[in-house]
């Protein structure tokens, strides 16, 4: 998953297909789908029905000259740190960035790009001249600068849950729905994490044959609770290993050597934010509230990667087959299995990776029209923060961004 | 749940419908059950139309004066320190303990009663005299050693999977299928445990109404690897919050901060065998090989209780109400959900515990006639010892026990 910013394709060239499917579906894509480009025809289709096509050379030279005013609101957090490192990963072309937080973290120094950058705390000026704000502060932070960030002029890539269901706002997965971006009007919503590393694995299956049932049971880390959270499992791991006092800040219970229900509020059917998350945001990026869904969402004691076990319910028996091979060319998943060695996505494996690991795909024996699948994906990295610098990215490469370019001649 | 092993009730005693549910499904009871009887009339009439009615104070008076030559087979492990502690707890009544272990293990001294009893190398005179084993050292040692037990006349109640499949072996849950005891022919089968902690709680509701589905997530703790395992995973903590190398010799990753599927054998399906042990096993226990199940079995960093996200299918909507009350009222369960404070059933408190925690009841918003539950419950209490003394206190009972009083005027 090398992004291809800043490269020239000929139409001739190996990198051609990984190329147009930058403008369909697919912003990232396997070494396996360039090299079987027949199998990817209806990829291949939209992209010579795009309008893309006659501009993208052309933007891949632009986008050269151009960068962008970059802030991060919630830069000390997990998700926020995490936008850091990939800004400078994945070489997003940023011309200057803003590290905001809240006034109790501003003054620290963090490194970007081998330099320092102090941390400052958001303001009313915070936002002037600002292109993009990749927002991970928590929902009433993003509540309370959105107004602003908008008026500013910038497009804000939000982490929270704030506005992701609001229909004037794009909730958005790069595999899944990119044309989405088009429609955004400031701020452009990043899903939930469970949701993603779900919706990634689901996805890809869905377009072969409709899915018609979901029922996940979650096994979701520390991390989604914040860098806090975290360093308090490691604390209560110890505690528990000394027979010392366990230490409960961050959660309502000692999550180390436990498990419990997610502790987000409760609806009156008896399911908590986190579930709903699953439901109604899938529904949102999938284009279709016909789908029923259910979640069980479990914390355990795992620190940064969430793994999910996927029951799916079709009209039809669904090929294995079929599914094993959508599965191992779909963008942002990275299919594990081995049946002989008993091995299959597990968090440790999935930390720090970018792509979803997703395997152990079988028949459910209860429902001849049933699919099982069992996923890990970390939480901050696809779960979070890797799709908020894909949506950035893809409104970068779509020309859906102001520029700092095209600002300096404007009126600012 | 006191045990009533001794008592002497009269028909208008309070005690007298505890008394009477140990009799027909019922071998344990609630408070609220002796106090709400007419809520209990199903339990009542099983009594009354019950052959042992007549011969209960019968039973009784001559438990009093009746013990039994108990071996353990297996006494070093998890499960086998759990059932000396609990023969000892809920007052079995022993004549005579006998420790049996590999030649490894053989030497060592445990406590039963305030006394110690060595632990004594399994031979082939291992069982003379013997009236009751309780095997719990893995399928090969029970199968090596099945027919000698029986051939010296002693009943083996078995904690391995060696004969749970066996047509001439009883599978008992002692809340749920009591009656299977008498078809015994010398061993009896305790169920795995992730079978009996799912059927404790799907029993109550399949008796109102007929599950015709299930569907299982598991989170299973360390402890259903055996004592060595648990103690693997404490190291593995300690070394990943000391950051050095991570001991894995009983699983095959790490288990400490990380998930993985059950590492049994997997079948021609992608099933593992613990899996299919859930299907297989509940078939058996609830006599209905038509009720579809499927089980996704992984194991968690907890270190002795497991918990299960459980989903049932009806023919029609279940009423919550209902669902609740059979719970509160069943035996074996302890209901769990405060609603208001997010607190449900966790392994943090199955610890221990001889109940399984049920809780978080609510309908499946993708199945107009589903219904959830979530559930934790000691792995090694009612998951395996509890169960496994349950069943040779059932076996007194009933008398379907050799004892020693009337071995001591026979042939030996």
């Amino acid at each position: 998953m090398t992004p291809v910013s800043g490269s020239h394709f000929s139409i001739f060239d190996a990198n051609f297909l990984k190329f147009s499917y930058r403008f369909t579906q697919k912003t990232n894509f396997t070494d396996k789908e360039a090299l079987y480009p027949h199998q990817n025809l209806s990829y291949l289709l939209q992209f010579f029905t795009s309008s893309n096509l006659f501009r993208s050379n052309q933007l891949e030279e632009q986008k050269l000259s151009q960068s962008y005013q970059v802030a991060i609101l919630g830069a000390t957090g997990a998700v926020g740190t995490e936008l850091i490192s990939l800004l400078e990963e994945r070489n997003f072309p940023v011309a200057n960035l803003k590290l905001l937080s809240s006034p109790r973290s501003a003054g620290k120094t963090l490194s970007f790009r081998g330099e320092p950058v102090t941390v400052e705390a958001v303001g009313d000026r915070s936002f002037d001249g600002v292109d993009l704000v990749l927002a991970s502060a928590g929902g009433s932070v993003s509540k309370a600068w959105a107004k602003a960030i908008v008026e500013a002029g910038a497009v804000m890539v939000d982490n929270s849950s704030a506005f992701r269901m609001d229909p004037h706002v794009p909730l958005i997965i790069p595999e899944i729905n990119p044309e989405a971006a088009h429609d955004h009007q400031g701020i452009i919503a990043n899903p939930n994490c469970t949701t993603i590393l779900m919706a990634i694995a689901v996805w890809p299956l869905h377009t072969i044959q409709p899915v018609r049932r979901i029922l996940a049971a979650t096994y979701q880390s520390a991390s989604g609770a914040g860098a806090l959270a975290m360093e308090e499992v490691k604390a209560q791991a110890q505690a528990i290993l000394n027979d010392e006092a366990v230490p409960t800040e961050y959660f309502p219970y000692p999550l180390a050597f436990n498990v419990f229900p997610h502790n987000s509020p409760l609806d009156d059917q008896g399911y908590c934010q986190e579930e709903m998350k699953m439901v109604n945001e899938t529904h949102k990026i999938f284009g279709d509230s016909s789908l029923k869904i259910k979640a069980t969402c479990i914390r355990v004691p795992v620190l940064r990667a969430h793994s999910e076990a996927v029951t799916l319910e079709f009209d039809a028996p669904f090929d294995l087959g079929a599914a094993r091979q959508a599965l191992q060319q779909a963008p942002g998943v990275k299919f594990v299995e081995d049946w002989e060695q008993n091995y299959f996505p597990m968090p440790l494996d999935a930390s720090g990776q970018d792509d979803v690991l997703v395997g152990r795909i079988r028949h459910d024996i209860s429902n001849p029209c049933g699919l099982e699948l069992w996923l890990s994906g970390d939480q901050i990295r696809k779960g979070a923060a890797l799709n908020t610098v894909q949506i950035a990215e893809l409104l970068a490469e779509r020309e859906l961004l102001r520029t700092s370019s095209r600002e300096t001649v404007g009126t600012r």
